[in-house]
């Protein structure tokens, strides 16, 4: 090998390393608006320090930045979003939903919300139960509405791997109450829901619980990649 | 709203918002390995704490997490790592390539190396030459062929993309020589070759530079998508 600089290789490195944000970002094009809100399985690790559409990193590792893949992809007009928080219940959707929804102004917003609404109960001495979760969440349907009567809602179903290491006896039937009561606010306000617990009801006849969502809640790239394909398939007939 | 205990609420977020990190890991299949390494653009901000495969962490936010997304969902054996690190030359490939690619005795090996042996001579004094690229290809993929006789190697194309925000007038065309050294290795070694430059040129018709790779360098969500395409449709041959 020839001879080479090494500190000045050294520097190169570290610049490289340090990429540009706006690199990762696809743009300028103006278009569809598309929100993605929840907890952790929707936050998955993004960056909120960005906060343009259509950024890998603000994106994060989950559901929402596979289907924004495939969107962006075979559309250049979409601008796509994802504010969601860890450990969020529907009452903290609430409290943000002005500036973290509303202000986005997005033509949909795609809500994925209850497992903590439930798991709280159990481990973190959240006292809320399963109305609380219907009453929070017909409260956030109504200000969303009110504030943008043209924007298309998706309700995605909370869901439960079963054979998670998180996941005990507890939780069965108690959280069942929490994916019906999605289902019913859909029902309620007409609008599209998209069946997690279904598809991973299907996935766990091929794979466990390890393969799909180790602890039961939080998706691995399988599980990911398994609600990406769900959730498109409603987004295609709204 | 009912009485909260917002100390617990606030224990209860910091304890979600630090995921167990083998949550985002599919496994414990064993099978088929394949291992992506490169720079910046394989890199993607993969978190390099984590060595176990198919965890969406550290597979990154580039195109190697898209492929493993889709790789994954298809098929329960493939275990996918992401070995890129940001700023790499492929003389800095051989120095890690004993731990780095033939320790972990993969099935398949992704390269992408190249954009830094050019971009550096112009901006970090980099003294590496057009024919050093070819010569440290050619023994990383000797040392490979020696270490892992059975392994199939995809060479893919280093690109630059025009209109990128970092691409000068001296990237024309001396970039143009590291390109076509990539698809010499690959025909010398009778190695399957993945085109970027060609898909990103015909998505330039489509978009500009912006929208799929800012800088010309780094991809976007869109150039990403773009990239995990194309590597598939060479993978579907090999």
């Amino acid at each position: 090998m020839i001879r080479r600089d090494w500190i000045k290789l050294l520097a190169a490195s570290s610049a490289a390393t340090m990429l540009p944000i706006p690199s990762l970002t696809a743009g300028p094009f103006e278009g569809r608006r598309i929100l993605f809100q929840g907890d952790s399985i929707t936050d998955a690790g993004r960056n909120k320090e960005i906060n343009e559409a259509n950024n890998i990193q603000a994106l994060g590792y989950g559901y929402s930045a596979l289907i924004s893949a495939q969107l962006i992809s075979d559309n250049k007009e979409f601008q796509i979003y994802n504010k969601g928080i860890s450990g969020h219940k529907v009452f903290q959707l609430i409290d943000r939903w002005q500036k973290d929804a509303i202000d986005i102004k997005p033509d949909v917003i795609s809500i994925l919300i209850g497992v903590n609404d439930f798991w709280h109960t159990l481990s973190n001495g959240y006292e809320g139960t399963v109305e609380t979760y219907i009453d929070d969440y017909r409260k956030l349907i109504d200000q969303t509405l009110t504030a943008l009567p043209k924007v298309k809602i998706i309700i995605c179903e909370p869901f439960v791997v079963e054979g998670g290491t998180a996941i005990t006896p507890e939780w069965t039937p108690a959280f069942d109450g929490y994916k019906k009561g999605s289902l019913a606010i859909s029902k309620e306000f007409k609008l599209p829901f998209v069946p997690f617990q279904e598809y991973f009801n299907r996935a766990l006849k091929s794979a466990p619980a390890s393969y799909w969502c180790p602890d039961g809640v939080h998706p691995s790239i399988a599980g990911s990649t398994l609600m990406a394909k769900a959730w498109m398939e409603t987004f295609k007939r709204i």
